[in-house]
């Protein structure tokens, strides 16, 4: 109880000028702030307590989920306290690289692996994520131009941006790799004339795609496959590769075969884009979403990338880190999800409403305290002299997307 | 012989369309490609071709400085050739990873041994520099918003676009780490009321940025310190932090000791903007340059900078490539050399002025070919949640200095 007791203090400690309360199962209610309060937890028993004390984020997230814990108020800003106090304890990245090593071998991700993760996931169904994705539905990092952008709009500028940098060509073959629902495969075949084979390990994925594909009048420009990039064998390299919220799912003991993959696939002086979720330092991903959300995931930092890219003779151009726009794009995800959990509650249950919530508010806070960020990588494949000098072909694409 | 000439032979067969011979000193010669001749090579004796077959890269370039090699026409072309060549016999990334940890501990950059370093290049005289680097004295890669601009031009858009990526505020401290000869501290605190302490480790530097920055009135905002990045202890730590063109001479060991100075010396949420000449992959420095004209001299790879800056809490926000912008500087100080060439020539002797202009032409050949890049990293110090949120204000700021 001393310990709990102390552990509360310790994150109080850091709150700023945020007011909270946190009631514990003898009735006991401690206060911290002052005004109108912002948050307030309830824990609902002792087990819980103990719990907490013995592994933090896993059954921080579990007892969430159970209902044994009870937040009212901000969610999402009682998760930046408890994230910024949790990092203060975190072991540092070069301690996290020896104790990653012994264990990483343990859980690649096989193919197989692969599938089933995917399919805990993205196999939920369409009508699920239709909810809260908005008509691109795509599931991955938006790009604001502007912090009040709707959520439609900052995919729609995600996508064009992704395209700008890929510098398609008329005719030209660009694969996507983990395509989703699709909407990047359509947006670059409609506006940019390639075409596009897109991969992806969903079922139900793979069934959306093709029929927006079929309606939007693109079946002769796009294929979906239901395919894993190392199993892949095309006759000719891509011109183009693009990846956009799947490397977070290929694990860290595969980045080098991820990374020859890509350099197999690409033709030589080939431009791709990676985008994907990462980190500034390498450490192991938060264990209860690890648990309970996104098994056999993996979010790298920007080094482990970069080396591996450069052993693979993928030359990196640019770098954005869009850390900002993934906390704005998991707001929208979180407002347009509490709009249907009564919804979601009635098909799939309150604890599975609580998961979600939970997830979709923690991942914001996790961006907004620099846990995690989003590392968006231009490269080619070798040698390519033909790259704009500068980036003003991005700001260009903009202006005359903004006139038209 | 007969080896010699299977090299020759090996190189001459990813000439492309170039036109080139070679002639051995017992009048042998050999014509490669047709129509008028690009580059003609000339081998004095037999024992500088030996040295060519044993360590190519070192020998060529001592061989070329003593006149043992002669070339005729376009040694950027040559260049370019041989280091494609050379670029199939490296050894991978990996490989070199091993070997290079092995060496590298007992080459060390003391900082005694850091200011022997400095002086060899650095203090070869103001004149001398004065005569190629244009009138900003920037010995570092210019920003070529057109591939036709001019040198001077090129350099103010690289301070422009430095002080951008550094959002920078009156009244702010800003620490240039590596000064040179005073050009972007002048222009920082000119155009943006900062405060600056730049620090060199060259006594010719020094003089040259006091008199500039006196003659310009600015004697009470800048200040140059002749100090090592390691021993520099300021009452408070720095608003903002900059790096030229320095990095370079840190070596591969101190990359970690680099990046704990510069989060010591940085305020919490600082910006800082890195710039140094790096690789794709960790590679060992090309043996002549690193003997003859760079000593102690390391170029980083993105990895390599990115892993250091993780473990030290600074967090990547930009990463620009700026590989082709070094091959038309180069580009532009090699013609100003060879203006001035005969001169030099009556000062410093004829080796010197060969070993200059293989150092520029051969440098440009290594940007162009992809053996090197420029990594231009802005970062902050722990978490900022204040940079913009995309890179306009990079664009609208180029927009107001055109307007200007």
């Amino acid at each position: 109880m001393k310990a709990l007791i102390g552990v509360i203090d310790r994150v109080a400690a850091q709150r700023g000028d945020m007011a909270f309360s946190v009631r514990l199962w003898n009735g006991e209610r401690r206060t911290y702030g002052t005004g109108p309060e912002d948050v307030a937890v309830r824990l609902k028993d002792r087990r819980t307590a103990l719990g907490l004390l013995a592994n933090p984020s896993l059954r921080f997230g579990e007892a969430y989920v159970a209902g044994d814990i009870e937040v009212e108020g901000d969610l999402g800003a009682l998760m930046e306290l408890l994230l910024r106090v949790a990092r203060g304890d975190l072991a540092p990245g070069l301690l996290h690289r020896g104790l990653a090593a012994v264990t990483r071998w343990a859980r690649r991700n096989s193919p197989r692996r692969s599938r089933r993760h995917v399919a805990h996931h993205y196999d939920l169904g369409n009508d699920f994520f239709a909810l809260w994705l908005g008509e691109t539905m795509a599931y991955s990092c938006a790009y604001f131009r502007h912090p009040s952008d709707d959520l439609d709009t900052a995919q729609e500028q995600k996508f064009r941006h992704l395209c700008e940098k890929l510098r398609l060509e008329p005719g030209q073959t660009l694969l996507d790799v983990g395509c989703g629902w699709g909407g990047l495969a359509a947006h670059a075949a409609a506006h940019h004339g390639v075409n596009v084979v897109g991969i992806t390990l969903s079922e139900a994925q793979k069934r959306h795609a093709e029929a927006m594909i079929a309606a939007r009048g693109l079946g002769g420009q796009v294929e979906i496959r239901l395919a894993d990039y190392r199993e892949l064998r095309p006759r000719r390299p891509f011109d183009r590769i693009v990846s956009v919220g799947m490397f977070e799912h290929v694990g860290q003991a595969l980045i080098p075969a991820y990374m020859a993959a890509t350099a197999r696939l690409l033709a030589d002086g080939g431009v791709g884009v990676l985008h994907t979720i990462g980190r500034m330092a390498p450490a192991p991903i938060d264990p209860w979403i690890g648990t309970h959300v996104f098994p056999g995931a993996y979010f790298p930092s920007l080094g482990e990338l970069a080396e591996a890219m450069g052993d693979r003779d993928l030359a990196i151009a640019d770098v954005e880190a869009w850390r900002l726009h993934y906390a704005l794009t998991l707001d929208r995800w979180s407002e347009a999800f509490e709009e249907h959990a009564p919804a979601v509650a009635g098909q799939y249950g309150e604890r599975f409403v609580r998961m979600w919530r939970l997830y979709l508010r923690s991942s914001a806070a996790a961006f907004r305290v620099g846990n995690l960020t989003v590392w968006q990588i231009q490269f080619t494949r070798g040698e390519n002299n033909n790259l704009p000098l500068t980036r003003d072909y991005l700001s260009a694409a903009r202006t005359e997307a903004a006139g038209s």
